[in-house]
């Protein structure tokens, strides 16, 4: 894993992933004292930057091995990254979800032309139903974080923020960045520790669910206690990925935790101040740089907005906060 | 009014202006029967177009008559656009506002470094107010529509949407313009006559409030019975402008008319599949694309979304609608 995956990833990717501007508000500014800056990645294609890591992936396989199909676990944004870019290359996709997963998430997946296939989590075993799916078929497994070419695809968000902070004189900055399994985050570490030394790589995750934050500590893989039970469920995993791990132990500084009511509240303002949906997972960085303004140095931040998928319910009960 | 002036406008507002993307989402097509693109100019500085012509009107005044300030009348949008680009510009910003304007209007100008000076509608004359101010101290008044720099300005929009159009391969589509005085559609309607001459500006309006459409179809300037009734607000106006109707009659196709109601969804779906917040004078444009396929020829359609200051409150209604 290294910055030639990305750079190669992004050759493959540039003629269809969106290039998210880079965004700001005198507002913000003003609450995080200092200026904060914002990749709005719930701009890509499906809504987050899943689809980078999954057209990557999917670009990467070479065209016998790809012809079969590609299959995918999640009822997520992963999902949906997945299933665009499988249609893109004209190639079968196979999501494997919990039959309790939301409607709209399945029907959501099924619209962008994969085939789901539920099953039950209590009963049914999901990597033995991927498994036996993935032999019949011939289909290729895309991981969500803890595969070369998925983080390579993540990855060319750093290359975008490199090429966006240099045009805008930002030399020296912390990048927080919304982290689950480390994907997102150790693609970006890679990205800026070659075109933008100055720019360092923190995780922010949700209170309860920091074990990227927990592992950085004390330099070591450290687990969740739990997997459910937090609204910021896009970036909830049981703990970092073996090859995320390593890089982040090697480039990211001190991760962020923040309360789900801190999401939220970075929720209302992204809506207020830059018109924007972010889903909880998605503002934890936006969070962390309004909120946690001691634990950061320097004139400039900037934060990842991940993804947008949210429903209208929970986008409702952030929105009562202003 | 020429070309002339929008690109030199252009070329004085590009280190500052956001050059928003053009999106689009297959769950959209599919409602629309035709692939239809967004213009977020929600994502512009200060949540709408109007810094566009405000930092293009502020910035085409000579050094001397620049120096003293500037003042608008407005409540909304132009008076932000306005305030940011007087601030950028080092300069005073006097912004004229009823007393009974929504105090985060206030707030907002003023944070944006402007004084704002309030009238009582019923007692006070707000010309004269401001034809005082701007007398007593060198002030230079910024129409918002009704101005060339100003057009200008807007129609820098319609530069970016020929280049993007291009880019994707549209050679012939209408794009359809949120439309009050129609400062935005006569500056895109020039753009595209000279950059892309197969892309022709259709205006939208909300019910009740259609004068452009109903000038376009009589030839002649006509009036609103009302000024006040629409949830709206930021693209009613009393009738279309002496520069701007000219050039609409000229370039223009024929208006859209949709209903609160239909603007509401399409703030929602902009919501749930664009991740983006519209104001609802904002999505009108969108909601014309969305939901008047009968009236619309070809495979693409390109909807400008003008505007995303909206309070949390009318956000709430739009999402009761999903």
């Amino acid at each position: 894993m290294n910055i030639d995956m990305i750079r190669a990833a992004d050759a493959r990717i540039a003629v269809v992933v969106r290039r998210t501007p880079l965004l700001n508000s005198p507002f913000l500014d003003e609450i995080a004292g200092r200026r904060v800056w914002i990749k709005p990645e719930c701009l890509q294609h499906t809504g987050s930057f899943k689809f980078r890591g999954g057209y990557s992936a999917v670009s990467a396989l070479d065209q016998d091995t790809r012809a079969p199909g590609v299959i995918a676990f999640s009822s997520g944004n992963h999902a949906q990254g997945v299933a665009l870019a499988a249609k893109m290359h004209g190639v079968p996709a196979v999501i494997v979800m919990p039959s309790d997963a939301p409607k709209l998430k399945i029907d959501n997946t099924r619209a962008l032309g994969a085939e789901v296939v539920t099953y039950h989590r209590a009963t049914e075993d999901r990597d033995k139903i991927g498994a036996q799916l993935a032999a019949e078929r011939g289909l290729t497994l895309i991981k969500p974080y803890d595969e070369p070419e998925v983080i390579a695809g993540q990855g060319t968000t750093g290359l975008e923020i490199a090429e966006q902070a240099k045009a805008h004189g930002i030399t020296q900055a912390d990048v927080i960045v919304c982290c689950g399994g480390g994907g997102l985050t150790s693609g970006i570490a890679l990205a800026l520790e070659a075109d933008a030394p100055g720019l360092r790589v923190r995780p922010a995750e949700p209170e309860g669910f920091d074990d990227v934050a927990r592992s950085l500590a004390s330099g070591q893989i450290e687990h969740n206690a739990h997997q459910t039970g937090s609204i910021c469920d896009a970036i909830v995993t049981p703990q970092p990925g073996d090859i995320t791990f390593p890089i982040l132990k090697r480039l990211a500084g001190p991760g962020f935790v923040v309360s789900d009511g801190e999401a939220l509240q970075a929720m209302a303002l992204a809506f207020q101040r830059l018109k924007l949906v972010a889903e909880p997972g998605g503002a934890v960085a936006l969070a962390a740089a309004l909120f946690r303004k001691d634990e950061i140095e320097g004139d400039d931040v900037i934060a990842i907005i991940s993804g947008g998928n949210v429903d209208a319910e929970m986008f409702r009960r952030a929105l009562e906060g202003i």
